[in-house]
């Protein structure tokens, strides 16, 4: 990833805490890359009033005032992941400024911006570079447990439901374990988390043959020379649309352990009413479920999203959370990440002290 | 799908009863379309010296025999559908060489023959057409439940492991419904169920995201006029590989029953060893757990593939099928499929007789 990579993130009508996924994911994990938000809608406030983090970055209302702060930006990110992954139509005028204007177009939409003639040629002319997160590699197998003769500890994280915080949970605990002197890598598996990480393949945009395949490969990658590979969940078991995805990373990846991720405020599943979340404990049998038959990966804790309750609601639900599943429960986001922290790493050690006869 | 239709089948070194699924589907459901099939190894022999059904159809050594018999073959079909799906290097050029005849070529891999600059060039010169089963549609959607506005009573055929006789327990009870006065489709999701069928989606050749929306697509598109629509089931649960298309197929087709294919002489999943298959009792709970929390699915019987079974032994694994499950049970192609006729027919006649209010 080039050092001197300084984003206008674009997000027209859509910068909110639940709507921007990609954009406050860049803002909260790499600030300085972030020049200005462009929202017309919002303008004039920054990123701490919208998001609540992000400090003084500007929202502004056009691509002309996007250019405009020193330094410039050198690309322009598409900030958002909408359902189905497709370009909102009234965008293209402004990426087709934004690369007359002589910048990078980064973006994680399944709409590739390298399969379109029209952003391709005016990319060409100009002599810059359209990236797209989510385009797979070409040579994925279909899984076959290759993953098992990986040493390294392997914790996925899963989700009542999408959208929830899995990646964010990763990343959240990831410094917590260096911090402990645990060589951990980051696999993402996501737009976002390929885009903060600067590696990755975005495994609900392979063939669906190769969902597994591409988790495997990822898992094989990350756990070179690492004691713990953390990987970015995605959807939910749960999910309709996204189930799919879910179970083949989750079997692909064979983590040795999950952290499930949840939001106590959240009822039913996103876009999906008919569809009740069902308590932690359903969730947590489910998974155990899933991968007893190949190998069976335990959820070890509970990391909740409270962005919406207040101090006491998320403490509360974080209490809950802990007496109804018996494991390390918090927010980590919110409060102190350390019993994530410390439920991986225990669970780290004793993998590494237990004959290897006992874990099979 | 032309009335001329007339097949090659090409399966060069692999013809056999588990190595050329599509091929021996071809033959058994749409024999009078197949002229011969292309297996030099095998050459000489009939399909049904090999399969064990198919009749006369011969085994040729080379293209050039292959396209002797009266009347010739129209089209030349890639009779496998490897792991992977990728085209076997030393097949491009009896592909080439069939194109050159004026043959049209019949596709079923995830290698689309339509994306190959050589073939394409010469499927223009000579004017033939390439028909690649797999390639779906462009504009599918994230699935959402839409398929539950269907009158239609959907069951889906899932199984203890991919190729293990999904489709044939669709297509064996498909008749037998019909005799009952149903109005029956059939909804391919595999490239032979849709060279069969002559409709339907590769739920495997999707971008991962739109495993579900494929689904939902085709229960919508089949249930159309239909009164029971059997939808071809997917890979396994427990598949490594696979197990990612069997569940967005699963949450997006949103069956209201199951039939549960398994094989009884088979231990461990195709591929894998390490993952022994658990007994069917375990794997109806691992189907009833995933489908409670969107709309509950009942296994409502089992069928068996005992080809590789004597008489005796056929019989006793089908009555402990029965026994273990108590679920009606059967081989739908050795014995007669009536069992599962009557359990689907009889699930179909309690849906429509029970209020609404107790179904939800």
């Amino acid at each position: 990833m080039p050092s001197e990579l300084r984003f206008l993130i674009l997000v027209e009508g859509q910068f909110g805490p639940l709507t921007s996924k990609t954009a406050n994911s860049c803002i909260r994990y790499t600030p300085d890359r972030v020049v200005a938000v462009l929202d017309s809608r919002r303008a004039g406030k920054t990123a701490q009033d919208i998001l609540g983090f992000g400090g003084a970055i500007p929202v502004v209302a056009t691509l002309e005032e996007g250019l405009r702060p020193s330094p410039p930006p050198t690309a322009l990110l598409i900030g958002v992941a909408p359902q189905g992954g497709r370009l909102p139509k009234e965008w293209r005028a402004t990426i087709l400024g934004a690369i007359d204007e002589g910048l990078d177009v980064w973006s994680g939409l399944h709409t590739f911006l390298t399969h379109d003639a029209e952003f391709v040629d005016h990319a060409t002319r100009r002599g810059v570079t359209l990236h797209d997160l989510r385009l797979p590699p070409n040579d994925l197998p279909v899984s076959s447990g290759r993953v098992r003769s990986v040493d390294a500890t392997v914790v996925l994280t899963v989700g009542t439901d999408c959208n929830i915080g899995k990646m964010t949970a990763a990343l959240q605990v990831r410094d917590g374990l260096r911090r402990q002197g645990r060589a951990v890598r980051f696999a993402g598996t996501g737009q976002t988390g390929i885009l903060i990480e600067g590696w990755g393949i975005a495994v609900d945009a392979v063939i669906a043959d190769f969902i597994g395949g591409a988790a495997e490969h990822l898992v094989l990658e990350a756990a070179k020379g690492a004691d713990i590979v953390l990987v970015e969940g995605q959807g939910s078991l749960l999910h309709p649309g996204y189930s799919g995805v879910t179970l083949g990373l989750l079997h692909g990846a064979l983590p040795h352990a999950l952290v499930l991720c949840a939001q106590p405020s959240r009822e039913h599943i996103t876009n999906n009413p008919w569809i009740k979340i069902p308590p932690l404990s359903d969730v947590i049998t489910l998974h155990d479920i899933l991968t007893r038959p190949l190998r069976h990966a335990p959820v070890i804790a509970v990391c909740l999203n409270t962005y919406d309750l207040g101090e006491r609601a998320a403490r509360d639900a974080v209490a809950r959370a802990h007496d109804d599943t018996g494991l390390p429960a918090t927010d980590p986001v919110r409060f102190d990440p350390a019993p994530i922290v410390d439920a991986i790493d225990t669970f780290h050690r004793a993998r590494n002290t237990t004959p290897h006869a006992a874990l099979a």
